[in-house]
């Protein structure tokens, strides 16, 4: 059994990153600059927002929060993003979520300039991605990809089974997947038998967001498994949406939660700002 | 068995499309107008052309085919579509298929503007499919769906198996199913065990491109399937990815070629059409 943690990779890649900042701050007189618009101040938006600020600074890459604390209008927010859109020193942006009820989800995605969507949530990045063109690649299932591939799991010719259907995890996930060369079957909360369907996966991808929904009984013996899910039982334990415990004794792999999936996510938002900065060179 | 024939919903949307063409004219004195862009004089494109150019006549659409015979570079076929895209009068823009070799695929994509891309080429549109908002639907996709319809067959809650992961058909194809809530199996020339896959589909979808792939023993009895294939054998017999003969006795349900999915897709075209005609009034 192995457990696909997160940290080795994630020690590599602050090394390669921070190399790239180096070489973009040298040669090219380019320090790669994110900005995260941070709207209320949602106790967890502060941290995951704090969060992303410390591991850009690690790096030597710029960062910015703008805090829009005030309850701002949506034309405020916009008005924002605008100023950051034609700002020159400024390589990404990120709107960190959730947003206000209020907020016109449609609308919302068109405001970061494509060049620097580094969520790669912009219609047009989703598009570019699906036809395979390049692309920022959205953060989750590009980690999940790089996290595979550092554990020597090649999707290609694999059955992979993605739980979900979510435009940030799940529909990407399933487009990456394919662009590998897996076969891919993709469940979520209107599959009847999800059981059929995940227990014949090579590799397995949760990301619905339900806490243990999948048991041992869901799973294929020496299955590759990947849980997304992140659940909070109290102050300190969390878990994911695989009974770990149950499915790590009969998979081949499995990432834990927390430890696997959720580091990588912040580690290629740095990748993609450094992508960003590159097109700003 | 059914034999899923698009005649009957063809006659049915001739005169539903037709009526509101009438009404566009009639209320608010729009005419719906479709560009459609020929580069050489490829036979086959000739032919298709027409087609769409006599279907579109008949239900009081104007129609324009704009001729680029002479070998054009990509710049003049680029600059012949910017004219249109500015032009009021127009409201529907297509590239008629395939193009000299050496246009540059990838920037092409970028020439129709989205509010006129009735064949939803255009990234921006591909990522709104995808992200389930408002949008020109890919005419054959969206064809299959209003056949089924038609026929009272919904995918939702079924397992649906999709062969093939073109951008005009197999990924639209695979989005569409997910949004009426079916379960998707995404199949492709690197699925290694096919019959596997395909043999679990209530709803198989077929579009490989590859002449009598699919046999009886790749089915479930009762299964409905869709042959998106379109194969000429000599002078007079078309076929499809299907043979026909084994599976239409297995399956509850499946669509000859021709006179299957290939006579919706021009109707979906017109349709998008009076879409974009809707868009501009």
């Amino acid at each position: 059994m192995h457990f696909l943690l997160a940290k080795p990779l994630v020690e590599e890649l602050k090394k390669t990153l921070s190399k790239e900042v180096e070489t973009l701050k040298s040669i090219h007189k380019k320090t790669p600059k994110l900005a995260v618009v941070l709207v209320g101040n949602n106790p967890a938006s502060v941290i995951y927002t704090n969060k992303k600020g410390e591991m850009a600074k690690s790096l030597g890459i710029e960062h910015e929060t703008v805090v829009l604390s005030e309850n701002p209008s949506p034309k405020e927010v916009k008005n924002t993003i605008q100023k950051l859109n034609i700002d020159n020193s400024v390589d990404a942006i990120l709107i960190q979520r959730p947003l206000p009820r209020h907020f016109p989800e449609e609308d919302v995605l068109y405001w970061i300039d494509p060049r620097k969507d580094v969520d790669a949530f912009h219609p047009e990045q989703v598009g570019r991605l699906s036809l395979g063109l390049p692309c920022f690649k959205p953060c989750t299932p590009q980690g999940i990809l790089e996290l595979l591939h550092y554990y020597q799991f090649q999707p290609a010719y694999k059955l992979a089974c993605v739980v979900g259907r979510s435009s940030i995890v799940g529909k990407p996930m399933a487009q990456l997947l394919l662009q590998e060369n897996a076969t891919v079957i993709q469940c979520h909360s209107k599959t009847l038998n999800l059981e059929a369907m995940t227990s014949q996966a090579d590799l397995l991808i949760v990301a619905a967001g339900l806490k243990g929904l999948i048991t041992a009984d869901h799973v294929k013996k020496d299955a590759i498994v990947v849980d997304v899910g992140i659940h909070r039982e109290g102050k300190r334990k969390i878990s994911g949406d695989v009974c770990f415990d149950e499915v790590s004794k009969k998979a081949l792999a499995i990432t834990p939660v927390p430890g696997g999936v959720g580091p990588m996510t912040i580690m290629m938002l740095m990748k993609n700002t450094i992508q960003a900065a590159k097109l700003h060179i």
